[in-house]
């Protein structure tokens, strides 16, 4: 299964990201909620990435970084509002680059038929500006990246 | 001190609520974090408010129920992703009886000439349609009704 679709539409504070994975719904939301599992696919290809706190439940906390080739360092950090196993996860988002830009990203897995499973997130924006801020910096990059890194992932649990 | 400003643009996600105190920062700061001032002014007036949790620290959660006169109960919660005395909140927000429409709330309190505060509040919604809904459904009274009490309270502090 396919390309990630995205809708940016103009004068929307919204993103959405949407793939479609070849993977029971149990199976990817736990790829998504497991700090193990999470550095084999979040993230552009270019960068690793370290879990520093992933505590998925409501009032959670949890932090990501991004590292280069040289070992600079961008960190990402936020809450979790909810996480209902197998289906809901909604979080904060900050990158700590462009602190008080924060987002509220909402990520739904739905059940296809044939057995897979529908990633949609929508990350909502402070600002027109600062959407569009992330669309320029190729945020959508490091999106299909991690949404085809994860189903490289999800093709070998 | 004065009115309370609103800013609904059209086919944005966001509401701007500004009231402008004749109160110091830090005492606007603790009225806005003190689960024991919260029930004196959060709130349409006719409704009562019960202060179930509020754990006002980065993950903590918090949960505000509005009582009516017959004893109906309407519960709203969420979580906290920052809060930096005496100067940002920045928390989810959702209505129990919508749920999924989850919100995401900024509270600046900036200092202004003479020794007042201007409260500015940002709630982003999942969509124009879920905002308006919000507006129609005269939220802009209640956020009205708890500028004016916290006002009233402020003068008592």
């Amino acid at each position: 299964m396919g390309n990630t679709e995205f809708v940016i539409e103009p004068g929307r504070q919204d993103i959405f990201m949407i793939h479609v994975f070849d993977a029971p719904r149990d199976v990817v939301f736990r790829a998504v909620t497991d700090p193990e599992l999470v550095p084999r696919w979040w993230g552009p290809r270019f960068l690793a990435t370290r879990v520093d706190r992933m505590d998925a439940r409501p009032g959670g906390r949890w932090r990501f970084v991004n590292i280069d080739a040289k070992g600079g360092e961008y960190g990402f950090r936020g809450v979790y509002h909810d996480v209902v196993a197998p289906e809901l996860i909604v979080r904060t988002w900050e990158f700590e680059g462009t602190p008080g830009d924060v987002a509220l990203e909402t990520i739904r897995l739905e059940e296809v038929a044939g057995g897979g499973t529908r990633y949609v997130a929508q990350s909502v924006h402070p600002s027109v500006e600062s959407r569009d801020a992330i669309v320029r910096a190729d945020g959508a990059k490091g999106g299909r990246d991690s949404m085809e890194r994860l189903a490289e992932l999800l093709r070998s649990l």
